[in-house]
């Protein structure tokens, strides 16, 4: 689904990932445990992932510092050492101030 | 792959799309030349992109001139008129300027 954020400014955290071809046991419950966790924290506006080589995980936050509570939430913190240790072979964090924005809808 | 993007700062073109049931003949190879002419472009830096229920394409780019610039390609200009007409049922663009950024990388 495509998030749907409040006007700019707003802020993105991009994680795109590789997963080790073995060892995935645990991901998919952990990445949607996440999602549902992030969903709950102040400042979250959102969130868009997909994956097929790569995976991207797009989260959406009102400011830089929601960005840090999150990242210092304790489960998310046992979350990324876990994803270190077991599933991801490489990832890439980039968190970024989101300046423009425009959708297209059908009707 | 997951794109190896110079220091901070850059520009991400966050693109999240969901495409229609129907009608997505001439899609696939229209997103491939989309990269291929992107990445030929003054200031661009990499793409990563991922689609399963969404689709998530983020460009990486050195400066918004560059982006207006690869949005006022002529071919481009008529891709995403196509994208409008015939493939997409809703989408939303984001421009966000990366401030922070780190990477994993297991060895």
């Amino acid at each position: 689904m495509i998030a749907n954020t409040p006007e700019v400014p707003y802020y993105a955290v991009i994680f795109t990932s590789q997963l080790k071809r073995k060892m995935q046991e645990g991901y998919d419950e952990m990445a949607d445990r996440m999602v549902e966790l992030a969903s709950k924290q102040k400042g979250f506006l959102g969130v868009e992932s997909a994956r097929n080589e790569v995976g991207i995980t797009v989260s959406y936050w009102k400011d830089l510092s929601s960005i840090k509570k999150w990242k210092e939430n304790s489960e998310h913190t046992i979350a990324r050492e876990k994803g270190r240790k077991y599933w991801y072979s490489t990832f890439k964090t980039r968190i970024a101030k989101v300046e423009h924005d425009y959708v297209f809808e059908k009707l």
